[in-house]
């Protein structure tokens, strides 16, 4: 038994891993951290937990966290840093939800999350926790920077045309569509049911943080400065992300159907649809599934590809979930295996 | 293993029953059917299944159902009870999620179905699926008829109530409020999206066909008439019943709190919230809860139950499981046990 | 033309009053008032009326707004009641669409308001502004107090069985059910778009200030006690309430529909539907209708009303302006006279 | 005052066409016509027009349309054709909601819409009704094509660039958004509540009708071949549509803003949002606008222009009503001046 600790657990991301991991067969869940719910009981924030956890928040406190096998960050960004250092020493195995480890670059880091990085050494150390690109260091890391949700599905989505170096004069542009869960549980306007009920918008379109992640792991796998361009948009949903992308320039003819199949064909959250079937995000809600669908439409030299994910599992808690069994040696899918819920 | 069989695998309660019966330790599905995509991949109809099932859909004969230890009926009212007979003969235990079986009264079934019971010797010897009314009476039962959605939420409501006997003056009377999952897949005008969503309405107001079930159930209890209006709802959300239940004439100043939480103690699928706490349909989404709470508000004596379930779970594919849970004598929470789904 | 005066405009209310008055041939808007918008353009926050309006929110004051024939307070409760003695004493003509002068008792008042009355003398000269209950004498006030949105819903419904007085021993039930505008434009975690949506919930359940203010107007119009119980629900969609309306103990049997369409056969908002017709929310979406419809299901001796407006119109500002229409002899329905959005 | 006859009024774009048509002041409704629906009351259908309009549906039928001075036709594609060359000669002037003279070349949209064209030679004098680039034509027109509603977001978003020849090399990317009232009143599964909620996707990939309609808009204003991929999305909203449209290879450093300002500065019905503010489809819901803005992001070659309509107004019924004010010298704006509906 993995017995595990999850700091900041009042958040989406932190109910969401509450829900996977109590169901899952190798761990126990020791710690949950709130510093405003601290002395509650978790399923009195939660009543969808009420059958299944018994556990009283507590104080953020490393002492308490120290004693867990696996410490979940799902807090704020620049919460994770601070604590990192003093439990990796101890020897516990962390990962972290939010944002302080997925930017190599600690001055980019800092540029794009306006604080300074207080453990830019350790930054060097963390694993970006992708696990159909970063398989094998994940299983040997101490410390994994889980993806951001659209990195996720992005990622995804462009890496058999990136691995490949066909699309190197490409213009790669994700044009991308979220639930509300993404923009988390904090108060505002802007993500009022009356606000973002019956509306489709898009924001942050000149300056998304997770542009920066997207193009550092797309330049690791091919060593070129990629052309990239990132919209996000705002979808009156609760759950999911849809990524749609277009790789422009394509000069080679290759199968693209193929290319993709091959690529994911050992993988068991990630499913290339057959050629007609398009993904839709009902299809992956609550399951740790990415599903694609690539085609060249209109005779063009643009390929579009479709990329969804739940935001809140394969984008988040459930990648996270996949990781720690990676990270622990347990099979990779267990207490992920779960289809989607339909409708 | 229970090998399973599901008649009728292409509606929304078929697809629920196939996302909790794979993941079932003690189940394996055999055979689904569907007459009109026979021949046809299930995960090619619902591509949330993808990951977990391999099987194609067949047409719904008998032989081949009749190799099954128990067999689901997820079809339009009308269908099981043409194949029930010969599935009990040869001894298959029979789970019917539509409404053959339901009401003891062939008359009254014939009068609210519009069309003849073809076996209304077979309706005596069915048991009304709600285990936390006639649990022993299932575990011995061949035959099941699993209850309505809204008939599971408004009967466990009311049910304290009248089972005590101090409601016996009472108006009775249950505004419920449906997803519109509630109303099947069927392609109609009234459940499209742009009209079901901003949207809030009632229908059959003045007959619906779940008022003789619950009126049957409750009478059952305490042998008296019951005064029982009945106003069911259209919500623009997928899944999820919220009934609000009213009992007027409340003579005794009962402790209503403790009454519902004696009643409700050793239930692993009803919970009775603390005072101060409202059920909401989000805490038992995806999960075979039900959560209540009662009050008497304004000082009156009117009573009013709150009361919620995910109506394909508890209301559906998952109390259906319960039931099949307890025909074989497995865990009665086996495969049921997992937390809601929030957000 | 009525110049006009608005002080709390950037809520809901306050841009559908805005909505509506920019489009009102007999009104010229003068003042729009924002302490924490006070000097940005109207239309920067709401660029829905960019191509309408032309103001600049300005601090709350009244040497402005004495200016003014007519001011309507679209502001929190307790915020009209310290200007509006100075601007009633300068003969402007006010109508408050929060709750500060609905409720004549002041006692009561504050005891469901929290806090001390400052004009419990005025209070006494306010007209309750539901036009089809006190037209008459709202022509003449120079203070209406325009009605919430549920009472609105609620008392049109319950209106032609009490005021006939075939209810007396009735049991009344308002079992009622608001989209999210209704709980404003504030910033709070249970009305996020991911916790309302995919969502239906009961609050408030054990004391509501509407029913205070149901409760005085239903005893106004026959002079005995109500047995009265209101349950208020949130709907996940943006506008429009539902309110189902139960009457017990009916005894005379009255042909209702009859009662009803003569009582409302001169009303320009109310329209009382044909047998076998249900209202839909959608139906009066954006417009100043009420629509109605009533029935006895069962056999029963209790009638089952349905009420549907929209909350923002006949519920608020819509339902200002007809009082407005009316205070300055101005053509009621005038500005008022769309049919409502469908789909 | 213009007399009006509807072509197929059961549809959303026929109520909408109603909405407006019964606030018009210079438009009397003669005729609305439907199959199905002859002999009932279009208020019996279209509850939200009770206070607005006693019509009754009548057969489609030459003669009774002939007496009308205006025709719109609100059916199926297909339809009009059959019926326009009689209403032409009786002098009526007429404008088509559907696809019938919307693609100059009859072998294109034949193959587009897979039936033969019926009158090819009348297809050739059609003016494509966009005002803000057809307007003169459209004031002579006799017979009007009213574009569809992806062509009216796209065309406009992309009008200034193309016209102003700054855009030669570019791969033009339109990802389109529309909520599900754009797919109609048509009773399909994937249009229900329950699939198409709590849900994105993507469809018509590969080939969408829209695709050909837009190219030889883009192509006409600038004679020479355009390379545009053309992806739409459903979103879960009743209406609306949002564009995002990529423009690659933008050679000349040309002021973007300023393009689009000038551009639009004399049109009634398109707003360029200042900078830093972007478009939500909420702020034009109900009106007749289109909201734009433009940005280069990332300090990439590649522009981003985001451009967002109210599908049944700007992109049907609205346009097609500033449509018959141009052909009946009407002031453009009248009975479409009104602010969106927000929230």
């Amino acid at each position: 038994m993995v017995s595990v600790g999850i700091v900041g657990g009042t958040g989406y991301t932190g109910v969401e891993l509450l829900r996977i991991l109590v169901m899952h067969p190798n761990v126990e869940v020791k710690v949950v951290t709130s510093r405003g719910e601290a002395g509650n009981k978790v399923s009195c924030l939660y009543p969808s937990l009420l059958a299944n956890i018994d556990l009283v928040f507590t104080k953020p406190e490393v002492t308490s966290l120290k004693k867990c096998d696996c410490v979940f960050f799902a807090a704020p960004n620049g919460t994770a840093m601070l604590m990192v250092p003093e439990l990796l020493k101890a020897g516990v195995k962390v990962i972290d939800l939010a944002a302080d480890f997925r930017i190599k670059n600690p001055a980019s880091w800092e540029h794009w999350y306006q604080q300074p990085h207080t453990c830019p050494e350790i930054l060097q150390t963390a694993v970006y926790g992708l696990p159909e690109l970063h398989r094998e260091e994940i299983k040997k890391a101490q410390l994994v920077a889980n993806p951001g949700c659209y990195p996720t599905a992005v990622i995804l989505g462009f890496l058999p045309l990136i691995e490949s170096g066909i699309a190197k004069e490409a213009q790669l542009i994700a044009d991308t569509k979220s639930g509300v869960s993404g923009a988390g549980r904090a108060a505002n306007v802007s993500t009022l049911f009356s606000e973002a009920g019956e509306n489709f918008k898009a924001y942050n379109v000149n300056a998304h943080r997770h542009w920066p992640e997207i193009k550092q792991e797309l330049e690791l796998m091919h060593a070129y400065d990629v052309n990239f361009v990132f919209t996000p948009h705002l979808v009156p949903m609760v759950r999911g992300i849809f990524a749609t992308l277009y790789v422009t320039k394509l000069e080679v003819s290759t199968d693209l159907a193929n290319l993709y199949k091959q690529r994911y064909k050992d993988e068991a959250f990630v499913r290339v649809l057959d050629e007609g079937v398009l993904p839709e995000t009902k299809f992956v809600r609550a399951s740790n599934q990415c599903m694609l669908s690539v085609s060249r439409p209109y005779d063009g030299d643009t390929a579009v590809v479709l990329s969804v994910i739940d935001n809140l599992v394969k984008g988040a808690a459930g990648q996270a979930v996949q990781n720690m069994n990676l990270m622990f040696n347990i099979e990779e899918t267990t207490g992920l295996a779960n289809p989607g819920l339909f409708p």
